[in-house]
């Protein structure tokens, strides 16, 4: 099992507490989601069209600017199970610390996985990975960089999945440059995580080939529906853009001012040197609020950012406490 | 591109009207829903967590009376898409005519693949399918039979996706037995096919390969939440089967009396034999009623069970006019 977070079960079975009581911030969820109104029946009862699925892909397109080929999936993790099947295994390198899903479904698939911690490392692998904006510490690498680097690999997956809040980081402009990969989630930004719905940008061959895996009926009705209201609404996401902005600069004011030291992050979780994690984790923890803390970097702590004013506060609290 | 019925883009197309116009009867979905209350938040906005799958899991196996190791899914149909890797691509072969999705996906994958006509014929391969049930005939298969079958072959797959009306067919209490796999679908019985919801029972080492392809994620938490009150939900399922048995029955009286005969069906959906299925099509799509029809079975025309009085009323009305 890879660690996640997300994991209320261990925070409730560690240390108490009904669901309700918690505030999860230990993912990059924002908790501010998009407003889910009431849903037209047909969206629980039928089969999701071909049009209905055709009008999400052009919702996407405007949302993340391209043009290019795109299909949806059930979110960006549905992407990387099909991922080792897109080429036969061969090596597969990860730019890392990141995201444990790819390296261990990679491995499940066939590939021989490498992490490599320098980004110029990953030329000459038959599929490189780099997620930009870097989970959990935040690093960025700009498009052209990145352009450059898709022609020393076979294939170049970007797992772009907190990019939102940075658009200009984005390469889903590029999408169709043969050997170039993009994986796009939804629930992250519009703070429905439970949804389940992610999209991948690609070159055509590509995106063929990953709707043949996930077969006519990838997404639900649900998220058909409700993932072209909020891709669609770019007031929204402005809007969204700078209070996540503006709020992660006030995490780490609230951080500073509890000695912890920041690493990175993006405007939808911040990662910061706490000293001991575990124990940082624990004082949250008993003010009822989950953070996410890292076997291999004892020292590091994860912060999504809190939602409406009671859990600043609850927050101010637990960090001064 | 399988032709599956739900497709009401092609009845506009060709037919005209709003989507709401319509009456699909072109699948055997139930039109009388499970019904859909208020959702709590957190299964929109939260990652689904273990605990809630594993007590999806355990209302899964109460509803369908068995013990053994099953996995959701995202629809029976997210499983057919896994099944080519389930073990190393040999020779399949498919109880024929049925669901076309099986052929498609298995040769995808690099399986030979044989339709036979008759259940005998299954034995010797790497995989049998068998649709039990079937879709569309009808046709039944008895447990003691396929339990001799399943020594037989390979691996025995049972597509149980139409068996929820009469339970005394299925499988599932003998999930576990080695080289038996079953599929189970959610939203044909429950009415709720746009949730995108299925399980799969099968022995442990399967179980676990098809969750280990499936991801940490398999569904959203909106089908979770849904399908664990439906399926805990046993005076719904049984007054259902009920009126569906009752329904099918009407059903077949109106069929009758427009002259079509009866080549089978579930109580979910019925197959008639009509002369000129494109003609009888044409004539419910007149009054905006979509049907099934079959490329290689010109004759033949399924339709679906109706759900409230005016649909039934608007239904007479289509085959008299």
């Amino acid at each position: 099992m890879i660690d996640h977070g997300g994991n209320l079960d261990v925070a409730r079975a560690r240390f108490g507490g009904e669901l309700a009581d918690w505030i999860d911030l230990s993912t990059g969820i924002n908790r501010c989601p998009y407003p889910v109104r009431d849903l037209p029946m047909h969206c629980w009862t039928a089969l999701p069209s071909r049009a209905e699925i055709e009008a999400l892909h052009e919702a996407a397109r405007q949302a993340y600017r391209t043009t290019g080929p795109l299909l949806v999936t059930a979110g960006a993790q549905a992407a990387i199970q099909m991922l080792p099947r897109l080429a036969r295994p061969g090596t597969a390198r990860i730019l890392a610390p990141t995201y444990g899903e790819f390296a261990h479904v990679l491995r499940g698939g066939g590939w021989a996985v490498e992490a490599v911690s320098e980004r110029d490392a990953l030329a000459g692998a038959d599929l490189a990975i780099i997620v930009n904006p870097n989970n959990p510490d935040g690093q960025r690498h700009q498009p052209d960089v990145l352009l450059a680097l898709a022609l020393r690999v076979g294939r170049l997956v970007i797992d772009e999945s907190f990019v939102d809040a940075t658009p200009e980081l984005s390469l889903a402009s590029q999408a169709g440059t043969a050997g170039l990969l993009i994986l796009r989630s939804f629930g992250k930004f519009y703070g429905l995580a439970g949804v389940r719905l992610g999209f991948v940008l690609g070159a055509e061959a590509d995106i063929a080939a990953l709707g043949a895996m996930s077969g006519p009926w990838p997404v639900s009705g649900v998220a058909i529906e409700i993932g072209r209201s909020a891709l669609l609404d770019r007031n929204w996401a402005n809007d969204t853009r700078a209070r996540l902005h503006r709020d992660a600069a006030r995490l780490d004011g609230l951080a500073q001012a509890a000695g912890w030291g920041l690493v990175g992050g993006t405007p939808l979780f911040r990662l910061y040197e706490v000293g001991a994690g575990a124990l940082a984790q624990e004082r949250l923890a008993r003010g009822q609020i989950w953070s996410r803390v890292f076997r291999d970097r004892l020292s590091w702590l994860r912060l999504g950012l809190p939602g409406d004013e009671t859990e600043w506060q609850r927050l101010a609290a637990a960090l001064s406490g």
